[in-house]
């Protein structure tokens, strides 16, 4: 986890403006995981912690999600071209660089809130309308198109799709909305604000890193993600390819609206019918720890799978690590209608190398039979190609535009 | 500071689901709004934190600020008289308690999202149109009442009012978002939702304790708050009356939209002339740190005053304790126009034992001349008294409807 290695590698802000002063040293130990009871880390430096930005791969994928995150949508300007493309994301990428890191960006008009980061990091998306507009449609990853339509989707235009993608994730609300700001200034020459999803995760230290985290069912949610390692990277990274390929991957972003009201008229047990999991504990109903195996042909004294067939955890599993997904979701709560029913959901994301190979068949599964449609609406779709990060000097992007 | 002693005492929730599970021995050291540089706090416990709910005064107020905050104001529905409204209350003063504690509410249909309270507090406020419906108008105190028009004011009905206040803080957004939902729903046969107004703060362990917060503008708000002890008591709380008023304060709500746009053109030395203040340390401009008392007579070269007569802090400043207000801001940030122009601003709070005696004084001053208008609009506003604390056993209000 990238979080527990910069705390003890003490990977701190430089330029930050802490009460207090020297840095402090670090004492959290490691583990898989699991922190132990005696885990400490000094609290007042939360907003000093950083994620690097420089590298083969972009940050804020296989990064420990952050508390907050910012999904900021733009649709490219007419006239907005490749050379323009290139000018726009040089912009982008140095500001990014900056602010990531604990500094202001070049023209920060409120430099005092650029000095915490905060484990900033800025992750950038192509949609297929870059490529387009940039006549570099022979660079786009295959599977980087217009999802099919599904039966289950009410899609608005208001949170759906984008030629470019700003997420903006940080430890500290602050932190995301002022890079927020600064980046959608920079790009104000080449492109408007198409929509922008805020989304929340609990705050640093409420959970320990690791720790999956429950949406507002109060379900336990990304149980089955792949292990950091070999599975994840399989499922993760293109390993191959061209230069604007490699080491690249790819984005969905769906919001779900999630029906509190109706939700919050089942019982427990048909919840844990519907999901295939306890409540609880996250187990499967044929375990009794979370990251337990299912067992799909276990029957109970009614003849019948002790997990359902159309649950949640049948529909959407999987087991081979080149199928996997990495959900990174972050909850959504809007203001609620006067006779007060919620306006919660989930802005779920889901990465992987292959949108065609790994995405698309489990959510076609999903959209066919899931007890759990009853419950939710995907109401905004977009995809993204994750091109690969770059090293100082250079931009993102500049392998598919330079 | 409330959090300070909470963590050196060890105040756990006793029902937490922590990972690890043992309760973990803190070890941070305390100081006067100084954090030493080997201060340290286990990071994991900020869930398990909690704020007392019981007392002879609510909490939510002298509590040193939270991460989260929703602000959730109702409108009675017809019909909801004195009695309507002590039943209504002993079922939101009894899930308060609970979920601030730490356990699940009563009809609890989420209840694992109620075990982490994470310095959970609700404050109830009750605005003018609650004392009517009560048939209780001589328990009012005298300066709850809407108030005059300022000519700076461009309220929207949408932000501006309500018969009930909850303010529900937290340092974590779930826990803020899920104690949010129960309470509406409590609320649902007895009021509707008139408006709800969600901010933030800087995370816990971005900043010290007690340190001043920047708002969106980057400008440290709130450096002239009463310091605990007896200054903030005597400007807060009621000492004495009924049982009513006795311990009691009063709270103003006022949604301020902040032109980020024009602000930007501004540069430094204006935006530092026009708050009075430093924008780096916070410091008046006649002094080299935040806390420096402003020498107003003090003239430059130019022999004008250094401070500028229609400087914000010139026109806001107070020295006599008892005509001090609390402000306890929190940001917020919407979704930015199409062409990237922010919806940011300030939910700001003021606390004060007397709203004609403290507020409006302040408020007058401010309206008639402030430099600061330029760039700011009061967009909504509201009133509430917040009534006694009560004990175990009972709930908050029965000093007014019992």
């Amino acid at each position: 986890m990238s979080r527990r290695r910069l705390i003890t590698g003490g990977a701190l802000a430089a330029g930050g403006a802490l009460a207090g002063g020297a840095a402090v040293a670090a004492t959290r130990s490691g583990g898989n995981g699991q922190r132990p009871a005696t885990d400490m880390t000094p609290a007042a430096n939360v907003g000093r912690l950083v994620e690097p930005f420089h590298g083969a791969r972009q940050a804020g994928v296989a990064t420990e999600p952050q508390a907050h995150a910012s999904f900021v949508a733009f649709t490219l300007r007419p006239g907005t071209d490749r050379a323009a493309l290139g000018r726009m994301l040089r912009l982008l990428t140095d500001d990014a660089a900056r602010l990531t890191q604990g500094r202001p960006a070049l023209a920060d008009t409120e430099a005092e809130l650029g000095l915490l980061p905060a484990r900033l990091t800025v992750t950038f998306g192509f949609g297929p309308g870059l490529y387009r507009a940039a006549g570099v449609d022979d660079r786009r990853p295959a599977s980087v198109a217009e999802l099919p339509a599904f039966r289950i989707d009410r899609l608005q235009p208001a949170w759906s799709g984008g030629d470019l993608l700003l997420q903006i994730c940080a430890d500290d609300a602050i932190t995301v909305v002022h890079a927020q700001r600064v980046l959608i200034k920079d790009s104000r020459p080449f492109a408007t604000v198409r929509w922008v999803q805020q989304g929340f995760r609990r705050s640093p230290g409420v959970e320990p890193d690791g720790h999956t985290q429950r949406n507002l069912f109060g379900q336990l949610d990304g149980t089955a993600n792949p292990r950091p390692g070999t599975p994840l990277d399989t499922a993760l990274w293109v390993p191959d390819g061209p230069a604007w390929l490699r080491d690249s991957t790819t984005l969905v972003v769906r919001r779900i609206s999630m029906n509190l009201e109706t939700w919050d008229l089942l019982g427990r047990t048909d919840r844990e019918l519907a999901v295939g999991r306890r409540l609880d504990t996250g187990a499967p109903l044929t375990g009794t720890a979370e990251h337990d195996e299912p067992d799909f042909a276990a029957t109970g004294p009614d003849g019948l799978t002790v997990i359902p067939d159309f649950s949640h955890l049948t529909r959407a599993h999987v087991t081979e690590d080149r199928l996997r997904i990495l959900r990174r979701p972050y909850n959504y709560d809007g203001v609620p209608t006067a006779e007060g029913h919620a306006d919660s959901g989930l802005i779920f994301t889901s990465y992987q190398a292959d949108i065609a190979r790994q995405y698309l068949p489990i959510q076609r599964r999903l959209a066919e039979r899931d007890l759990l449609n009853e419950w939710t609406t995907p109401i905004g779709s977009a995809v993204f190609a994750i091109p690969p990060g770059c090293q100082p000097g250079g931009w993102v992007g500049e392998q598919v535009l330079g």
